[in-house]
């Protein structure tokens, strides 16, 4: 397998949250791909072949998937006797709401919180296009986000209420073992830690402690990556 | 079987949005319950014998459970021969994130919307019961929500988005036949439908055919209630 991934001058560190969940993903069903990391212009032209725009791309023999949901639905269905990523139609159906539900009030307030730190982790080709596509869709400049992000993190930090009340009484967001659920979630903690030094959870949170326990999944696959910068 | 609800002036037309997830849940299991309709003010004792302060209670023979989760959890375990709520315990962890998901972004400003035309539905006492206990917890009086719910209601309506996109390739939240995750949510739109002649969705979105497709299962349990006023 091969899974095109997105990098900035580092190309150990992938840090795209979607990519995050195939990684995780691709681990949960015994599997692994060796990674192809491209820069965001390198993206293009890379992943063209596969009739996407975007990363993540898995190449498995004569298959090419893009997108993350996609990908997931391949390998849940044809690695069905390796264990399950949605548990049954009735958790693939909430898995693909929670898929949503995490956009508006999670991914999108995350992303103004993290939009300086991901422009100073890429190259210097990377920086110009970043700016170029990314100031009109947060209203301002990468400088002037780098010092009002606040307002966004309290929005993220809020928003995540019904994911540490429901910590409370279970382990992971898919129950007592983790699967797709939390490797939504996970991928979003994991494009955090990559490019930033910024804490978005509290240590003593069981936000925190879940994170730890994800972190050491697989061979400690996530918890072993590190901080970028 | 005896499920005990809660009622307004109108003993036929429970309005509970927890009792509704409930309704449904027993329906899904192919069993049946005598509803026992309770006020608000008579709910305190009426369900003191079963450890509980609030409705649903169901009793089950010598079983008496509180709590509509609880009782999802209780039908799960004692009828898994019945059709599954959960199909298994990741879609079980699964429905408890959407347990608590739904409060802040969705049953919240719900409430603010509909606290005025709940109050209306109420018996005397029950009237002077919630004036006293829910004009805190808005911080207005019932009279100041009854013509200041339009932001509440916009609010609500914008945090509808990832369940209207989740609808774009899937019949239910639970896939391609209902489930409790589904009966979290149809149990709100009944709250607002039974106390309220606000149109909280747009008949031309694609929660409206949901709803409808809700409306119609196990002979029309949830349809034909109709509006309470």
């Amino acid at each position: 397998m091969k899974l095109y991934e997105l990098v900035g001058r580092n190309k150990e560190k992938g840090f795209s949250p979607y990519v995050w969940r195939t990684k995780m993903a691709i681990a949960h069903k015994g599997l692994e791909a060796e990674t192809i990391p491209l820069t965001f212009t390198e993206i293009k032209d890379a992943v063209d072949f596969a009739g996407s725009k975007t990363v993540p791309v898995l190449v498995d023999g004569d298959h090419k998937v893009k997108d993350s949901w996609d990908i997931a639905c391949y390998l849940e269905e044809v690695y069905p006797d390796q264990p399950s990523l949605f548990g049954g139609s009735i958790g693939k159906g909430q898995a693909k709401l929670l898929n949503f539900q995490i956009v508006k009030s999670l991914l999108m307030p995350l992303f103004r919180v993290l939009v300086a730190d991901i422009h100073d982790i890429l190259d210097e080709d990377d920086q110009a296009y970043f700016c170029l596509t990314r100031e009109p869709r947060i209203g301002c400049s990468i400088e002037e986000a780098r010092n009002t992000y606040r307002p966004a993190l309290e929005l993220f930090q809020e928003n995540l209420w019904p994911y540490i009340q429901c910590l409370k009484t279970q382990k992971f967001f898919s129950g007592e073992a983790p699967a797709y659920s939390d490797y939504i979630l996970y991928g979003m903690f994991q494009w955090s830690r990559i490019v930033s030094t910024k804490n978005i959870i509290n240590q003593d949170d069981l936000l925190f402690e879940w994170r730890t326990r994800m972190d050491q999944l697989y061979d400690g696959l996530g918890g072993k990556v590190g901080l970028i910068n």
